[in-house]
């Protein structure tokens, strides 16, 4: 059983529905069927992420992907549609040396206009009083751990988080207003290669013949062939999967990330620390980064949680395929308690004591081990997108734009943002990759 | 039982033994081990290789590499080492369309003063008069393949074969007589993490430790731990498999490629072929490369067997990690006879009947598919080499000079190639790769 479409975007996540937005509304008439294994919009990594946004980034390729997205979702919002988006703040908190090394950033930031406050260790005990700010020297604990002195921070009042299922769930409907097609519990067995000129025989696509892609095979709701004019691959860290049978490098590996959850419940002092109203209108903590391991705290006062979470590079494996068997998506208690833990309470002690989080989960970080910035390349008939290395969902709806520009008018095009700066496609491609380094990254 | 080193090896293949005899040469006190899975010198994919050489290439890194290298080998020979070295040359023959597209190329690569020469039509015919030149715009077959018809060749006469177990076995006997040591039929099984200060913790590495590579767990004629300050990964295709578990990319996809003989055997059309005295000293065919899908062959007159081979690109898989059971080292009759015999016999009828391969076996080309150019990087404290995608042999002197620089000064050294070339170490790494783009890819 074979079906025609002109587009099939395999991947319902944040970045596949993004995709098949922007593409339906921009070519109407075009048939389109996304399609993802889950059984539902955005269940997978996008569900699994911390979920948060911000528009500080040296890299003028980070920052016009991120800056034109969140213009996008505000809009939206503003306009009416829920998107859970809060504009708390981040609040990077620097060691003397941290800030040192990042004041060329920094002041490249504030340069590329983007709103930045800077704290003195004072005012920032001020703002948040139950940080701890310095060690003893003789304190074992913080000495073995490395853990430096805190010297500042910086404030970007324009970060914040907002809700990834909600987004997905936006471009979806809007996606099936405009006479888009979603089918859910089905996955891509085998992208199909074929000749472009087919003679019939067995045996083909031979190498002296010209290929190209045409579709997938599917299995679940919709089993057999699906033939399309495009293939757009938006599977994150499954990539390898599906592209390395067809012998295209996915770009992208992935890492594990846990994240924890602790309830405030009737702890005052965890109260005190959520309903900090030094920092926002919302009076809410921001998004706090330590300076130890980019540990993160999130605070979610509508379900008066925080969220905790922290960068965990060597060591940590690079996973071909998640394996849910083997543990890829369960984070466990032990590792909380013996790094997470221990960072957090040490320099905000309001923490001791919570050592069970009410809630954990892991997701797989999907890495552009190259630069860290997301790519967007043409193959044979297909479109793959993705290298969100942490940042997809702050960048979607710019790399939908991407993708239909790509669909359009090839890799040489430019793409309009979302408040109508251009970007060229080539920039962040393979052939002839320009994109500008990031050095926000502490 | 825990050995201590000071360099630990890993891959006994052309680049590890090649890195091995730089490092101890220039680190003479330093007590350094190779370890190999297999049960001698490089018996991996070195062994599986069509094993030639060029100075053809646009990038001045390509260049540098291969030429210094090649330079090397030739001094090592002409000093009576034997590394069945033969300068028969590279013949590339083209279309109209690909020496046009090639032109600028062509004189990019003449102006770098690699010697090349070119023959037009006629005088092609007249060097090799069995070569079918034009194909009849009524010949199903030629219409079907899309073959395009000749309209000259360019000649490199300093480019040609050598044999990589000779090489690689100069490498290990000089690396020995130094006093180094390799261990053969020893895998390793697992790079080792430690933190810098350990505090002998269960669970240790921490996030919050600071770690480094300390060597590895190795398993067969050498069983447990192995220290070194520090490791050298020259696995090839298995990078992978070694150092994705500690989530460090290892910057290589692979690829099958297959080769097939054919012996001259009694057949006299096929004795001329092999002993043409038109293109160099030696009276023998040179390399040959065909307009279609780079299909090469090879002469090998002391065999008296040809090797053929072709690229293939889209729809052959990437292996993460090859498998012998499913047939990633064997190579089909059926795909010599669909794929490879058809360009063959079309272009050299001389071939014609010869559908039985008497040899074939096939290997994992091991590509670094962002640029195909080789690499080297640093990684607390390991070096990692590889990404050869092709030309890994004729660059391997470079290369081991490349890591023993990255060893003794770090990634900001310079090393000195064969007849003095210095090269920046950071070219060729990732945090800032400067690489030039190579365009003699036909």
């Amino acid at each position: 059983m074979t079906k025609e479409y002109d587009i099939l975007v395999i991947g319902a996540g944040i970045l596949g529905l993004s995709c098949a937005y922007h593409l339906k509304i921009n070519n109407r008439t075009k048939e389109i069927l996304v399609v993802d294994r889950l059984p539902d919009a955005a269940q997978g990594n996008t569900a699994r992420s911390a979920a948060m946004f911000r528009n500080m980034f040296t890299s003028q390729d980070n920052l016009m992907l991120a800056r034109s997205s969140v213009n996008f979702y505000l809009a939206m919002q503003n306009s009416g549609v829920d998107l859970g988006l809060r504009q708390t703040g981040y609040l990077w908190i620097m060691s003397e040396r941290q800030l040192s090394k990042s004041e060329p950033h920094i002041r490249k930031m504030e340069t590329a206009g983007i709103k930045i406050a800077r704290y003195d260790c004072s005012e920032l005990r001020h703002r948040l009083p139950s940080l701890k700010t310095a060690f003893d020297p003789l304190d074992e604990e913080s000495r073995l751990m490395n853990l430096e002195d805190i010297a500042g921070a910086i404030f970007g009042p324009e970060c914040g988080r907002l809700d990834p299922e909600k987004l997905a769930r936006f471009y979806m409907n809007e996606f099936l207003k405009l006479g888009g097609k979603v089918v859910f519990g089905t996955s891509a067995k085998r992208i199909i290669v074929e000749p472009k000129e087919p003679l019939g025989l067995e045996g083909e696509p031979f190498v002296w013949q010209d290929s190209r892609i045409v579709g997938a095979v599917l299995h679940g709701e919709i089993n057999g062939e699906v033939r399309a004019e495009t293939t757009v691959i938006a599977t994150g860290v499954w990539n390898n999967e599906i592209l390395d049978p067809i012998g295209i490098d996915g770009r992208v590996k992935g890492k594990k990330r846990q994240i924890f959850t602790i309830s405030v419940g009737d702890d005052s002092r965890l109260a005190g620390l959520m309903h900090n109203k030094n920092f926002n209108s919302l009076g809410v903590l921001p998004f706090v980064i330590l300076p130890k391991n980019l540990l993160y705290i999130k605070a979610v006062n509508e379900e008066k949680r925080f969220w905790v979470g922290c960068d965990d590079d060597l060591n940590q494996p690079f996973v071909n395929i998640p394996d849910p068997e083997i543990g890829h998506y369960r984070a466990d208690t032990r590792y909380f308690e013996e790094n997470v833990y221990r960072i957090l309470k040490a320099y905000l002690p309001d923490f001791e004591g919570h050592r069970n989080p009410d809630q954990m989960w892991a997701g797989m970080y999907s890495y552009n081990t190259l630069d860290s910035i997301p790519f967007v390349f043409i193959e044979n008939g297909m479109i793959v997108a993705g290298g969100g290395s942490g940042s997809g969902i702050m960048k979607a709806d710019a790399m939908g734009r991407l993708v239909d520009s790509a669909y359009r008018e090839g890799e040489n095009s430019e793409a309009e943002l979302y408040g109508g700066l251009h970007y060229k496609l080539n920039r962040i491609g393979f052939k002839s990759r320009a994109v500008e380094r990031e050095d926000w990254v502490i």
